[in-house]
């Protein structure tokens, strides 16, 4: 388990305003990256690194109510049992908002381990992701709020605790002690599900779990500082560099044909329509490049080579007074978009703003108030703004949100 | 507080079988009184002995989910504040199965310790019950499985944290310490919010909570055995005298105008139908004796003097050599159901079988496995029957229990 995983679902949740973003003057959060990461599968051309089998069990879609509703399947993956004897412990992953085989693929942490305590490993996939839809089809399942109403936090920790405990039942393994894990929105939910359902697991492996960002319980610019100080402690004047960017960025967008150069100077497939959609594409590279800097080479969401941003600094910084800084900003994230070098052109809307999962969760629940600082960020300044956020929850999908419903729920504010 | 909330819901969830139960062969579990602590009143020409505004709330219908639904008024009463100082103590009543300020009036227990701790009290309706009904009325909301579907512990226990959230958010009083307070379904509720709320109060005084009164964790026969054991070690003949008198009602209903006979001898108002009727409503009687047994007058369900049961064996234990043992069985039953000696004949369907709100919960989550056994009750003998119990529940409400959902969701099995 790295920190990885932790940070993907922040920049997820900023997603709603890009398109919002664009056509106000303010500076939006970053470019929406975040459903590449629910949709993305793993490389099926190579072979799944750990043993497993994959089955499925039915859930009833609302586990707090008793309307009559279609009960859904939910996909599981059952690691090797050979070490495994009955009542040993079972090793459960919480699954995060994708595919699970996904998170499998790249959990070596759990796979390691278990042999070492003869544990069987499960891992779960979170409703309303992967091949877990309620209503037999992600179409029929993202139709609107009705059919989305039941993708809920405290249903998927419902889910996990029901299927855990018909597992243990029949697999007559009931003292099993179970040890949950989860990494990022997952590390949420295994430390979550270990406060609510302390009878089924003795403990939770949390990994960056932003179990805090609610609500005024942490600073709003945390994440941003977070990035931007893995970069600045990388170098200062890479740091300082994008800093300046993004104002280099607008001035050259602004001038007749600027859009045209831009988009030739980065490589873009399709001419640019405004500056900010490049501010965004940029701005999702840099975060989740400090999500994925990992001191070996590493392929989760793009591959990249080992300590990735003291690569993409080594160009930025390069001969600063010979190369022009927008020229230098493009080949530091082109570590990022392109470190395999096979992109010919970029495509911004590669990733549309579709019905994705984890917005309909930012838009009902995970309200994680995020700004971005004039002072220690590295990004636009933006103040995160609860009215805009609502009304754009309203208008994608007829909802309001429940900003303070998290803390109510699970706690987190110093008592 | 006292053992006496415990278990009237013991016996409320019983009354489904009522009906079924009549046109059986086998021995059905006592009537149904459960609902008359649903729609019972405190007596409305004597002032409430408590110090109390009413206030209301308004709350999502559905915590878990996002479906659009209207939000409804839950209603909670809030004890004088005079000596309570900000972010002083607040005594939380978590309302039961009925109208918020009868369980206001006869818990005495939280009102009497409160001033010792300048605490705040406050007592919340639990939905679908009293006022705070979804859709506007009883009616709408008890209309369909449809209608009831969100009338369930885990929605009020949510509703509960949501109303003292708030509260203490207005109250400034963010500080407080929040002690819950509950007796029997109550009880229960303050002790899984204690496990499901860590965060919003620091303790809870579950008194006669029954939460191991599911599946397999305690024996079915346990709360007849309990009751039993009441009538026995009060007088060992009294207990046999009850436990003969069932096949004596029988017998006697069975001969020419027997049931005319049966119907005199117990002053009922209408002639009987079957024996079984008279049979439900003296079990009930007893079960509820055992439950409001307490050392002094007092008037919860019913009229009664200080030792109840001790009054109703006296009656039983009477001259039985020169006394009927039905008449004597009336004469004990009379204590409990006119004590006041006001009433001139009995409705055994003075308290119909109706959509009463605790029904609905025993067909939904709080399915009690609940048996009478042959040898250490006084009741006549019974199996719980899971498959006629699911299949009245069906027919009732078109819903189906889900009989492992409780111990799923709040534990029970040692572990």
């Amino acid at each position: 388990m790295t920190k990885l995983f932790s940070l993907l679902l922040v920049i997820s949740f900023l997603s709603l305003f890009s398109s919002a973003a664009t056509s106000s003057s303010s500076r939006p959060p970053p470019k929406f990256l975040g459903s590449a990461f629910a949709r993305s599968k793993p490389n099926r051309n190579s072979p799944p690194p750990y043993r497993y089998e994959t089955r499925y069990f039915r859930q009833n879609l609302d586990h707090f109510s008793f309307a009559p509703l279609p009960q859904f399947t939910q996909r599981y993956l059952v690691g090797s049992s050979d070490k495994w004897s009955r009542n040993g412990p079972i090793f459960f992953y919480c699954g995060n908002e994708g595919d699970i085989d996904w998170f499998a693929a790249n959990t070596g942490f759990v796979w390691e381990i278990a042999p070492k305590f003869s544990a069987l490993v499960i891992f779960a996939e979170h409703r309303y992701y992967g091949e877990s839809m309620p209503y037999g089809s992600q179409e029929r399942a993202y139709k609107d709020a009705k059919s989305m109403s039941y993708f809920t936090t405290e249903q998927a920790l419902a889910d996990f605790t029901v299927l855990l405990t018909d597992l243990k039942q029949n697999l007559s393994s009931e003292e099993s002690p179970v040890v949950l894990f989860g990494g990022s929105y997952a590390g949420m939910l295994a430390a979550w599900m270990r406060l609510k359902y302390p009878h089924v697991a003795i403990g939770a492996l949390a990994s960056s779990a932003p179990i805090l960002q609610f609500e005024d319980i942490v600073p709003p610019e945390t994440f941003y500082d977070i990035v931007s100080n893995d970069f600045r402690r990388e170098s200062l004047s890479c740091f300082e560099a994008i800093k300046k960017s993004w104002d280099a960025l607008d001035r050259l967008g602004k001038v007749h044909d600027g859009l045209t150069s831009l988009s030739r100077k980065f490589r873009l497939c399709h001419k640019l329509n405004n500056t900010q959609q490049l501010s965004d594409w940029l701005s999702s590279a840099y975060s989740y490049l400090a999500m994925v800097n990992y001191p070996f080479p590493s392929g989760f969401m793009m591959p990249l080579p080992a300590y990735p941003i003291k690569e993409v600094c080594k160009r930025i910084d390069n001969d600063p007074n010979g190369n022009d800084l927008l020229d230098r900003i493009f080949a530091g994230a082109s570590i990022y978009y392109n470190y395999t070098g096979n992109v010919s052109c970029f495509d911004l809307d590669d990733d549309p703003h579709g019905l994705s999962g984890w917005d309909w969760q930012a838009c009902t629940e995970m309200v994680m108030p995020m700004s971005s600082s004039r002072e220690n960020s590295m990004f636009q300044p933006y103040d995160f703004d609860y009215t805009a956020y609502k009304e754009q929850c309203v208008q994608s999908y007829n909802v309001t949100p429940r900003p303070r419903w998290m803390t109510t729920e699970f706690g987190g504010h110093q008592v």
